[in-house]
């Protein structure tokens, strides 16, 4: 089954009158780890604990719940709390949110959309991950409602956001911290497991704003992320893309960092793209060693996302200004209705499985 | 006297062998809160707790403060560590970090050197106080060594910064928090108090970097802040200066939020510049009302900075990039050096008074 004992993400829940505790999922249940393992870590409303203990802990706390649940399974029985008992909680406390823009195919479509008859990409794109910092503070749960921000539009020009978009992305956890001034070491040492994230952007907003310090106000009022945690032990994966010119030397690869994910996102429950992570031109370990080779360090609970997913067929861009072409070409939806942009009310809903294994989804409703 | 009891500001301090704490400095000592207030919240580690108070709570100390200071000093004066027995620490933890760009001098001057011959500012510069995410982790308390940070300095090339900027800035401290949704309320209500900034910057990593996203390795490496925040009350304020265009209704100003703050810049112990705090051209009530009309929310502990502080004059440039017209007029140095950038072992001290007030310093040695 795809909630099985390959996957057991881990997430945060809570009983009614109870207080939030870690749990991993298992089926349709959840499995209570506090109560299971006889751990206090897992009693925390947060990952963070956990996941600063490191990888051998992640993996030896891995091995023993995968033996609680098929060898001792009449045991354990009565730690699985069904999933329509409890409330997902906001799985680990945020430190720094860091973006990255590591799609070639999203990258490519937003500088023909913006810079029409210009070379798409930027001259640094194929040199480095180009990142920037979100806010934390307003990293939500799945399932939290997006208001639709207002703000300056254009010159003069203020009121509730025209361009609301998503941007479906991979994000990253950190669970092993690093001192300032020395960079990241191997990437499964520091980084715990991967969410799905829904990055919503207010494209009006965005561009009157940007220039030149960057995406603020068109991305701080909400960021969506899946309530379970994968680790990165059980995502399959495979050789990154190729790459040209070969990059820097800190920026090699560490390992067959490229995942194999597929993405759906669905608006209003009807699938309006599939993006494959596959296609993604940086890989999370390059992301990690550029976020730190200037000295810069992470603390437990940093989350980096991938940046838009987007693959270079027009049914695998994963943001509405792709798929519309900046709303130019609307998308026509089953019952007749069509969308440049969202509307109150619409429901976004990123899913994503990497082979038989599911990584969730992540959904919020505009409103 | 400068730190006497119109002043106090708020630090974290600590005694040989015993934990952070709480204190408040008065002349050359640090006057023991948990100890003299009884009231735990001065234990924590922190100024956190007692920020998300509020401001009653802040009033009403510190009126009891002065109380003690004034009428019952026989009794306080057993609570008064001297400066030279403790340790000062970061003073609050770091939610969000924001950083604006809020000098038109500044703006002007870095338009003028990077886009000879356009118009200085951006289209968005006077419709908006321009603003971008920073690096959360990367804060750090007056004193603590700066590494020099590496990247890439351009297409194909790695290796240590050349171009080793400094920042002069204020910082605003916030200490109650917003619900998501929900633009802040008065400035007063929610922003506790000031510090002393220096955003340490890479320039040529950041020329390379920061299009389209904006700085991100150029300025995560250190974000340095006076172990001292001085409370809003405590603060002599002006009106701001005169604007153009009329702001958008969001943006117009709740009082006199000018600041009359006169900085000096100390480089090896030579003041090089005095940025004037008056000749910002967005107030800080303007930046907390920009960075919440979308409805992201604020937490306790959030930080946001006034972008380096210059003033109309050569001689009031906040940062050396100013200062040497991008290093093609280096600084003469009273014993006959010259700096276009920092080098290994200067340090950068920012200090600054308002009237009879001091902000204090904060500091930096590159190395």
């Amino acid at each position: 089954m795809s909630w099985g004992v390959d996957n057991l993400p881990y997430g945060v829940f809570s009983c009614p009158g109870e207080e939030p505790r870690v749990g991993v999922r298992y089926g349709d249940r959840v499995l209570d780890l506090a109560r299971a393992l006889h751990d206090e870590v897992f009693a925390a409303p947060t990952l963070n604990p956990f996941m600063a203990r490191g990888r051998a802990a992640w993996h030896d706390t891995r091995t023993l719940i995968r033996n609680k649940l098929t060898s001792d399974l009449s045991v354990t029985e009565r730690h699985l709390v069904p999933l329509e008992n409890v409330r997902l909680h906001l799985p680990f406390e945020v430190a720094d949110y860091v973006d990255f823009y590591c799609s070639i195919d999203h990258a490519s479509n937003i500088g023909k959309i913006f810079r029409p008859g210009s070379e798409p990409l930027q001259p640094n794109w194929r040199h480095l991950p180009v990142g920037y910092h979100g806010r934390s503070g307003t990293v939500v749960v799945s399932g939290t409602p997006v208001r639709r921000p207002q703000g300056q539009l254009g010159a003069g020009t203020f009121g509730p956001c025209q361009k609301l978009d998503i941007e479906a992305e991979l994000g990253f956890v950190v669970g092993v911290p690093t001192t300032m001034g020395s960079p990241a070491g191997a990437f499964e040492d520091h980084v715990f497991g991967v969410t799905l994230l829904n990055d919503w952007s207010a494209r009006d907003i965005q561009a009157w704003e940007y220039v030149p310090l960057g995406p603020f106000l068109a991305k701080s009022f909400a960021t969506s992320v899946s309530p379970w945690v994968t680790p990165l032990e059980a995502l399959p994966r495979i050789p990154g893309r190729a790459q040209d010119p070969e990059p820097a030397g800190y920026l090699r690869r560490q390992g067959d960092w490229g995942l194999d994910i597929s993405l759906e996102v669905l608006l209003n429950g009807e699938v309006v793209s599939r993006p494959p992570y596959s296609a993604m031109y940086w890989t999370p370990d390059q992301m990690l060693a550029h976020m730190t080779v200037n000295g810069a360090s992470l603390r437990t609970g940093d989350l980096f996302a991938s940046g838009t997913i987007s693959g270079p067929e027009p049914g695998e861009r994963g943001s509405l200004i792709e798929l519309t072409w900046n709303g130019s070409d609307p998308i026509k939806l089953a019952g007749g209705e069509t969308r440049a942009f969202l509307q109150d009310g619409d429901t976004v809903t990123i899913r994503a499985t990497a082979g038989d294994l599911t990584l969730g989804e992540v959904s919020g409703t505009v409103g």
